[in-house]
């Protein structure tokens, strides 16, 4: 088995992270580097390095923004990073097999390897950064679908969605809408601790500048989350009601302000939940990083493929 | 193979149905008798009658209304037949294999099996009628997930459901939400030919009445229709969002009128759902009655774990 090696590429978010990872899950050597520029001639050079310091890995698995064709190797639609947008990893010609997945499916089936999902047969994933991404273990398996939970219609008239939907979760429960939310009742007249701490340029916040703001008791930010935080919860219900899971792993920067944020949405959605369903659910944070959950699903693609 | 046979038992609507089905889909022996009074008792003695015909079955697969507990052979909690809330089926000491599974659940595995479903992979159905139910198939497979596509919030400060949540897809595309909203447009002095129809008793309607009004082209009832129709087609594009089937199945009364509510569903659909995902979605009516799905796939159930 010394030969079980492979490399996972994780494509989601502001760096590119490539690592060689063992059949054991250990990872054994990790790159980094930013995804701005052509993301995918970076991480060609990063699989590059790695295969000539490792050249017995098996292959590639790709967790990558966007909607993905796994068939096409391609990346169907990515409204947070366009420039994958219809780009194919096919051309990559990287002399090893390939597999493509959805950034958050990977980081799911990495949690499900060697995270919170370990003791878990059935579990949703929810990546809450910037946007909302989700992955969904069914029977102890990553079903290979879209998991598009941020973009679940949860206010059917509500706000227009950059994936051409109106109101979906989204648009509610992620950073970039509590930071549009704080920016209009700043413009409004009320203040925020976190107009000085970002220099007053509001609208460049993180979930993790939020979370932050919150921590130190910042009002206005408290609100957001928690405003946030009840739209999550009716997220997680519809989950639960269409899926029963055992568990649901939340991951990213909003996970940060657990107090408000998290348990603001674990009340809604126990008010939600079908009678029976939510009883027995477990609500808790990934226990990998961000810098690990993906390429550790993104090698499993392989190996558990070999 | 000769003693491959099993009991279905349908328990979803206001009939029960127990057939008895062969290993080739024949269904060789069918009864049905009303849901009303005790339920788990008529259906104890319609297993034993067709026992005594077909003394060889290998086992009870029991489809019922509700949310299921399968382990405990038991319903949770069952809003449209409120007395099997809470009710075991293991008392019932069938002296054969029980094996129960959510109604509409039953009706997915039964269009897999002999309908409808049987060349997809990945499907989910919507069970249309005074309620909405659903069911998942992935990879060939039933997930024994819950599936309430009905209790999915589609407006979270929508209208009460009786499940206690607020502004499940049910409360405006189900024929209950249909009529209740009929009574309030004729309350308020609209006219309708359904009000004639049903001698002046609107709240009787079934989904196969305000069907059968919009064919004669009742403008009211069409109306009623549309509006529940695209409140549909926000429940399909957010399981298209999440799950990407290969198709979308739809039962019930409500099909009755496909060119008014399902049309318009699938044109709301379309629109919501991410782009690359609705392209090669396949929206189509359900092969097999309601006779025949829920008792099918019943029997499936026993057949596949023999």
């Amino acid at each position: 088995m010394e030969n079980d090696i492979a490399i996972g590429v994780d494509l989601g978010g502001t760096n590119i992270r490539a690592a060689v990872v063992g059949g054991e899950g250990k990872i054994l050597r990790k790159l980094k580097a930013s995804s701005a520029g052509d993301p995918i001639r970076a991480l060609a050079g990063m699989v590059a390095e790695l295969r000539g310091q490792y050249p017995g890995v098996r292959g590639v698995g790709l967790g990558t923004a966007g909607l993905v064709d796994r068939r096409g190797l391609r990346v169907i639609h990515s409204p947070n990073i366009p420039a994958l947008t219809g780009r194919s990893f096919r051309s990559l010609n990287l002399g090893l097999p390939l597999v493509v997945e959805n950034d958050a499916n990977a980081a799911a089936l990495g949690e499900r390897w060697m995270g919170a999902g370990r003791e878990f047969q059935d579990f949703v994933l929810f990546t809450l950064g910037t946007g909302i991404g989700g992955g969904i273990v069914q029977g102890g398996r990553l079903l290979g679908v879209a998991a598009e939970v941020g973009h679940m219609v949860i206010e059917r008239d509500g706000e227009r969605c950059s994936c051409g939907n109106n109101g979906c979760l989204e648009q509610y429960a992620a950073a970039r809408a509590i930071v549009q939310w704080l920016v209009r009742e700043v413009e409004g007249g009320r203040e925020s601790l976190l107009l000085e701490t970002m220099g007053g340029r509001l609208h460049g916040a993180t979930a993790r500048d939020v979370a932050g703001a919150a921590r130190e008791g910042d009002p206005l930010a408290r609100e957001a989350l928690r405003r946030a935080g009840r739209a999550l919860g009716v997220g997680i219900a519809n989950m639960v009601n269409l899926l029963a899971p055992e568990a649901v792993i939340l991951t990213g920067g909003l996970v940060g302000a657990w107090d408000i944020y998290v348990e603001e949405a674990v009340r809604e959605a126990s008010r939600r939940s079908m009678p029976g369903l939510f009883e027995g659910l477990r609500i808790l944070p990934s226990a990998l990083g961000a810098d690990d959950a993906g390429v550790l699903g993104a090698a499993a693609l392989v190996l558990e493929n070999a």
